[in-house]
């Protein structure tokens, strides 16, 4: 039953929503958490980290390298000014803070003069084991990255490491290809997402053959709605992939877009993957389904078996049970009612007339085929 | 059950259909209600409103400030006489002033040579919790934006306020903006719809794991048909915006198309989020289904494990109910017929034979599994 | 029950198909009906009406008029001789007179040399209350439109008093604008079928609200069926009002199209229209499954509380029914067995372990919760 | 139960695939028949008819008329050496040669330099009633058409009939006019066999209405499959005459493309047909389904009302009929036990008791409905 | 049940994913099998073959035939350095490399600058009869092609055999012909394994008619999965041979795309054949449930015939067994009590009365149809 834990709610999810409003309003959620700052500025053979969690951290770093490419990992939405800030230090259209706040959009990629910005979906199970499915955003302009996450779980450690280890392009390649390597990261934990939904699909599927009970259907409608929300955000996610593949922005060098091409391989090989488990996830529920159909089938057949059997056994029994045979007031029985019962050998006679309607019928219903498996 | 009141009729919706009719004829249908007008005429330092429910409140705002862009908003289209003169006056033809009382057009966007026309569906809960469905469109020619609204109900309050607060610039840039920021204003309404249907898909689901009745299916498809009625209204307002943002006419300025693809996104997010949840409530109504045939297998377990273990037992008792040892006329009992009866023990060993037919049942049943939850 | 008279058959509705037959060949099916002839000749200020049924009306009629704008009209095609001269008369391809009497054809729009053609559906429930569908063709050329229509029933009688009272632009627009009319007056008749199939979908929801029966099932099923039969003949008539609109034919003017592209937005309309009227249809056949299955679980839950409670209790006095607590000879009960006989109030307490093992019954049936409505 | 004969069995279908064989190969079915070959050589004013079963036949055909145009009709394909002769003789590829004899291609027209080449399905019921589903495949090439039927079946002779009539362009028009004869026929015939199938609809759902039983679903699922089959074989027929349609080649005539524009309207008929009857085809099962539910509903409800009834009546009687109230060796009754069995009129009360229990259930019963029609 | 053996895992299916890890690492899975080499050098007379386990084997014999065209075939992939060697050696681009050992690739067809680069799905049955889906991928450059498979399996022993017999253009129509014949083999093989499958579906569906039982349930889900897994392998493979066809690389010569064309069609050929058995299997599911529901039926019919007969019956012997008619102290029975006991011939009268009952309801069935075959 661990699996209710993980029931995705929909309560909430819409609240920060107000009608009407001017567009390009930074409202931040009342839940959003205060933002964690990292910036990691490097070139091919230096690496400097500073970490902070207000705007000081940034321009600060900024203007110390001012050759190194940065990225600036932002933890947490929760602060109005600091988004503010850097919206009007990198000179970026209002509508683009309000997507980065808006924590509801779906993977997309925007072109701009002089800056680009996407969006994916974090999806992981928390420490609780719930679902959680929330934003990343990147804004890449000039030499520099911008990313923000919705919340503070360490989601890029392992790019952080690449970095630190310094191989590959990673620190030459420019802010485009961090875009690039944040988003392959995504894509890969929906892998490891999904090969975990693949081990639950095979031990469901397991205790179905072994020991079915009611909350398999539970389990495979959860799965069923986690591989709804893994689509949802793998399906615009390809096409934004291809967007960053077909964009002329000089920010995405032709060197990324190899690597991106490799990622939109990625991208639908993970959809059809999606599309496996949902195909396989609803025929365990019809097989779960018809399971219980035929435990229905069966436990009436044991129920009418016996009934009809005895019914009649039960009804003969009734019969020399009732008292039409009665003495006269001399003691004399009444010959004429019931004179069965003062037959010589009348009860072993009526036993073997039991026993003999009960064979009976036990041969009609082999013969109908029921004491086969249907 | 207060979700009954919510059921959406369909009797009576296209009443004021008049087969073979000459095109463009004003017919305004039997309900409509009467017109309430407002003019609302700003620049950016300036607003005037003036209201009424006839012709002269328009002419005399437009000619007294012919500066200013003009909204002429006007709720109710029950006056053919009012409708036919702004046609006259704006010189509109009349294939559009039949859209606008013919209350069941799909959201579209019609160019014509110096004017636009867009509709839009307006979807909301009433006083009495029923869903209202009706038509929005607008009008927009040189300086002026004339938006028709099918009811009464105060729906773009939030857009006057800004209009009086006249941040951002909702006052100068001009009535193409206006139509945005009503577009925009639907859409987002479109969320706080789903937002609701979201919340009450969470406490239908709850009901349905904590006490499911009859009334959860009853929920479901009233859910189930919302979500169509609110799809129907939203998949063709994406088509909409999209002609709106491809128009090379120059009431929609370029300052306006960067919003409405702002607008464009939110659309395709209402879809998706609409998609899901019509899964979702699939999966609610399967997920009942099952569990209606779940409680219906225990059931049949009990009845037929019970009356399997007793009718043998009954049979049995029934034997010895018969009256077959009968004593003779001198009272000897005819000792050949039924002897168990005078044995010594005889009543006990006939209890002892029905526990163990009892008690042999029950382990049939358990080694079946019956006992397991399936 | 009435519903069941609606139901469309599919036999001999394909008889008059000959295998390998020569293309153009002109096969009147044997139940067509005998063609009746109206002629209308117009012009801005007159208008000319003569009847007949046969080819000299229409002769004469041309001949009188050769400045008139003529609408032919033949209802019933049961009359080959009066097709062939049409052809010959005006010229036209054998392949497209046998479209007109093959009345199975799709909707379409087909342009030639120097005449377009093109084909409806119509539909309509006649006074039976059986759903017909038959077959609208037209042929427009220079300033005639031939209009073929398969039965006599009236179907254009808006589009004659339209004619009649010779408003608007029906006289002076050409034939390709009578063309539009009887499209359009099919279209809007379309939407009054819709309209009745709606208040029907009503109706059997309310019954399936009140008072649930059997009959709903075939109800639901006929509702679709006439739904799939109207898309049927509406989805291919959206591509021909497009291809009407693409047509660069001059019979086709500039201001029909304008008209046409009023009626193409209809025709999605309709289309928009059957999908959710299928979709509620769908949804309360499930409901009404669910319903089934509901009751089945009540009446389960009513035979199994009964069943179960009194089954013991009937073995119990079954039990003490058994003879084996017979007197000797000498009268003197053998007391070993069945002393509960002789106990003093053996039967009050036997009575109370009644009671006991039903009351015992009933809250164990509590506490399982089958006294909830599931 | 005639139907079962015509089920489609899958078994050995795709024997004569070889993997990994060199492509080209010839290789003949073990079932293949031996070839039938008759040669129709024509002109406006002569026709010539040879028949054989060896390349012979056609050689010494085609000499002798050189100005004709030939129709080479070969029904069987077990005989590779003519195959290798003809394709020799015409210069054919041999990947052509190979799908004239691997009979489970999928309709399609190929073009080549100098010739083209197409493939169909023939569908037919053979006098046992089971449906074949067989290939048919056409060559070509300058003044020749060269048809090759898998089985020995007249499915042509119709066209060889209006070929001895003469009437129309068929002696004319060249080979291409020939081919599209042949495919008209084959599109003709799937009319033919959807209005049998059609037929059988009715009569499945007449019995469906009347009197349903089991078979009912095996019918439709009969029916269903043979719709599958027939749209597998139409799908691609379309593609196929769009193909000839758009093709460049003069073998294809524009007089011949005239034809096919109208066998490309009944292939769309067609695949309509098929669509509705499936959708109909599946409402049955839905409606039959529903049927043996409701069916279900009514037994138990009867079952129910009876056992409900009895039980309790028969557990007074069980009561009544303890031996609690034995009489004392002295013949006294012992009047503590039972002493409604002393009660004047005892028996009329129980029996009133009990009358007025069952009346009460049925109260109840009739109070819940359950002596409506659910 | 042999099928359970079939069943596909989803298990440690991804476990070699390393999130974030840097692109075109090469990873060998812990389950990798050692490779072995088989290298192929021909041309038109001449055939070397030479085998071996490492680097040395391939190099060696590609110095020694330089003017020949070499096949490198390469089973198992469980060494990196190989790779790598191979990878430096033709100068091929990591992210290639890593496609090759991550061997969960869709199939899909990479142009290069000097190579080109496919992938496929072998799917077959091993001597467990489990199904194994695993990868085929090739490169092609120069006048070399290596081809890559995971397993050790001989699958394309019929390539050797034709390499080695020497027919046809397989020796001299360079790598891209090899390319193709292994492409086309795996088709073929697709063929043969829904020749199996189609089988299976004729003995599941023989079964079903004949001796339904519950692991059809489970055969038919395994039947669908099989097919999906296909259908997974099947579809971008048509993708890639399209893309193969499309390409404008030297590599893939004219002569090949004519052959490629061929297995084009053979591809949507299977696709037809997958979709078809998908319906098919399906239908066997829809097919078997509705058994179940007709089995069922028919239980309770019978339970409830013989129930609802015998109920009253047994009542009446029930009413006939009470002790209501007691003897007074003296032996005088108190005569208005049960009556009927005494009447004469009383026993007779109640038994005909039962029959009556039990005849009576018997009628009443079989105006109900009961007796009919639902």
């Amino acid at each position: 039953m661990a699996n209710y834990n993980k029931r995705i709610r929909y309560k909430n999810k819409w609240r920060n929503i107000k009608v009407g409003e001017s567009p390009g309003t930074i409202a931040i959620p009342d839940d959003a958490v205060k933002p964690r700052i990292a910036v990691f500025s490097f070139n091919q053979t230096d690496l400097q980290i500073s970490e902070g969690s207000d705007f000081k951290t940034i321009t600060q770093q900024i203007k110390k390298c001012t050759e190194h490419t940065h990225w600036i990992k932002i933890n947490g939405l929760g602060d109005a000014a600091l988004i503010e800030s850097i919206g009007s230090l990198l000179n970026i259209n209002h509508l683009v803070l309000e997507d980065v706040v808006n924590t509801h959009q779906r993977p997309k990629f925007d072109e701009y003069d002089d800056y680009v910005f996407g969006t994916s979906r974090i999806i992981y199970f928390n420490k609780k084991d719930e679902m959680v499915n929330c934003q990343f955003s990147a804004l890449v302009k000039d030499n520099l990255i911008i990313s923000f996450e919705e919340r503070h779980y360490n989601y890029f450690g392992v790019v952080e490491a690449r970095l630190q280890a310094g191989k590959g392009s990673i620190r030459t390649a420019g802010p485009g290809y961090i875009f690039y390597a944040l988003t392959d990261t995504i894509l890969d934990n929906y892998f490891v997402l999904l090969g975990n939904l693949g081990d639950q699909i095979d031990q469901t599927e397991d205790r179905l053959y072994k020991s079915p009970d009611k909350t398999i259907m539970f389990e495979a409608q959860q799965l069923k709605r986690m591989l709804i929300a893994i689509r949802r955000a793998c399906w615009p996610e390809r096409d934004k992939i291809n967007d960053m593949i077909r964009s002329e922005n000089a920010l995405i060098t032709k060197e990324v877009k190899v690597y991106l091409r490799d990622a939109y391989d990625h991208c639908i090989q993970a959809m059809d993957l999606i599309e496996s488990y949902k195909e396989v996830t609803s025929s365990l529920i019809d097989l779960y389904l018809s399971m219980v159909s035929n435990r229905m089938n069966e436990i009436m057949k044991v129920l009418t078996i016996i009934s009809v059997i005895f019914i009649p056994l039960t009804f003969i029994a009734g019969i020399y049970g009732m008292n039409f045979s009665r003495e006269d007031t001399h003691g004399h029985v009444i010959s004429d009612n019931m004179p069965e019962l003062y037959l010589h050998h009348g009860y072993i006679y009526a036993l073997i007339l039991m026993l003999a309607i009960g064979i009976i019928q036990l041969i009609i219903f082999w013969r109908k085929g029921w004491f086969n498996k249907l």
